[in-house]
């Protein structure tokens, strides 16, 4: 699992910082998290290939999470894409976008699909094989919902010391693989822990932006690999973060332990502040493993 | 009259290059030409000061012309701005900008007056005591202006010598800077021209992009200072220049030939080709006083 941060920092795009957009890649699936504007760039600059995305998840509809949407949407067809797109957004967003196309006369190239959100509880709004995503219904000024992605449990490793010790057939390979246990010709019983090894642990990854300190999310998250939780301000700006319904540094930690998070990243840094490292220092006094996001930078997990 | 170029390239924001933008600077008013996706950060880099901008003009709703409109608007309240911006564009411009407002619960600081264009006749948008800005209809795929800005002639320059020569009363001054004749006491009648100087020459600068090859325009903008004639392509491309109601360099200055304009600007270059520079040689060889407009870069006229 892969983490590029695009943007991270709240309000408006400077010459410096960008606002929220971060690709994930997971099991092979590239997912694009809100889209600020610029994105389209950032993501020519980080050298993320447009075509691998197949999929946006926009958090909600202010302004730098939001207005790279519709450049990223006409530049993929500019470059003649054919492949769907799905775009999962708080409704509202499709109008946004068809608007936009409507009066510029361009439609794109590819199939455009939105799966518009309006429910205030934590649903699946993507699954295939190998990735589910859920929502994560999070506190702000305007509707807003953080993003649970999860690798589906892989396979169980075969033991084939084990299997070709017990002269098993290849035809019930398949069957230890998804953990039974197999009968032999003698009637013995073979447990599957002794035929198989443990899967790779299926990774998760969730991204909590924008959100006052609110720990109803906790339930949800729990247990997570990786939680991005925003930290606009430090604590010494407490008040306005709760006025804004934004979270401080200490807050972000609080939710991390909490929610027994085994990693924290943080950003959605308000641009008040001349550097990032004493969100750092404020998160770690609560929470041990902080990662401060950053534009352009890789998290690899 | 000063011209800064934030982007100057067609289609789609590159890491190296921006969608069409620029600023005007004349007679101490700044005017925004176009609005593609970044302008506001090219706008940071060029230091133009976000204050002084009070009035936008949008050519049309293609992309490159316009995704940066609704940060720019966005940002502009974020900084607290309180001063009226008017913006003048296309039937549409105001849907699209209010709905994304709407969808965000977040209205402007500031009064925000749009000035929505459908005629198909060149028409007066702005005037006022120094400047006058007057549409130039352009063919292209969707309904498209240009802008012609123009300095009002100020006022003639006294000339000092001549007028204590005559012994003429400084009551009479400001009518002689309006250009009258003065009659002396002896019913004497002394030309306006032996008592004042011209006035400085009044500037005017034509912006058109994105347009096909359209001699239409020429009677619009003759004789006009500064002209800005979108060169989307090379005369290799023609066949493409005009499927796309684009135009080449050597049409950009045949248009600058024919409307006996003093300077050419190129620019809206096809991000296709790999430097700029044959756009100036081919435009040359019909027009003599053409310049390369690129990003960043200021003109002083």
């Amino acid at each position: 699992m892969k983490l590029t941060i695009l943007g991270c920092y709240a309000a408006t795009p400077r010459t410096i910082t960008n606002p929220t957009s971060q690709v994930l890649e997971i099991k092979n699936r590239l997912f694009l998290i809100d889209c600020g504007e610029g994105t389209q760039v950032q993501l020519r600059k980080n050298k993320i290939k447009f075509s691998k995305i197949n999929h946006i998840f926009i958090s909600h509809l202010h302004g730098d999470h939001l207005y790279g949407l519709i450049g990223t949407v006409s530049t993929f067809s500019l470059l003649g894409r054919t492949t769907d797109l799905h775009i999962y957004g708080p409704k509202g967003v499709k109008e946004i976008i068809t608007l936009q196309l409507k009066l510029s006369n361009s439609w794109t190239t590819y199939q455009l699909f939105f799966h518009e959100l309006e429910s205030n509880e934590s649903e699946v709004i993507f699954e295939d094989n190998k990735v589910i995503v859920k929502t994560i219904p999070l506190k702000h000024r305007i509707y807003t919902n953080g993003f649970l992605f999860q690798e589906k449990p892989g396979e169980r490793k075969l033991n084939i010391e084990a299997v070709q010790q017990y002269d098993i057939h290849t035809a019930y390979y398949q069957k230890i693989k998804n953990g039974g246990d197999i009968t032999l010709d003698d009637g013995t019983v073979i447990e599957n822990e002794k035929l198989s090894f443990d899967p790779i642990p299926a990774m998760s990854y969730a991204f909590c932006s924008d959100t006052v300190y609110n720990e109803a999310i906790i339930p949800i998250i729990e247990n997570v690999d990786v939680l991005y939780h925003e930290s606009t301000f430090l604590e010494s700006e407490a008040p306005l973060a709760e006025k804004t319904l934004h979270s401080t540094a200490k807050e972000a930690a609080t939710i991390a332990l909490k929610a027994n998070a085994k990693k924290l990243v943080l950003g959605h840094y308000s641009t008040r502040y001349e550097g990032i490292e004493p969100f750092k220092n404020e998160a770690e006094t609560i929470f041990p493993n902080v990662l401060l996001g950053n534009d352009g930078v890789t998290f690899d997990f």
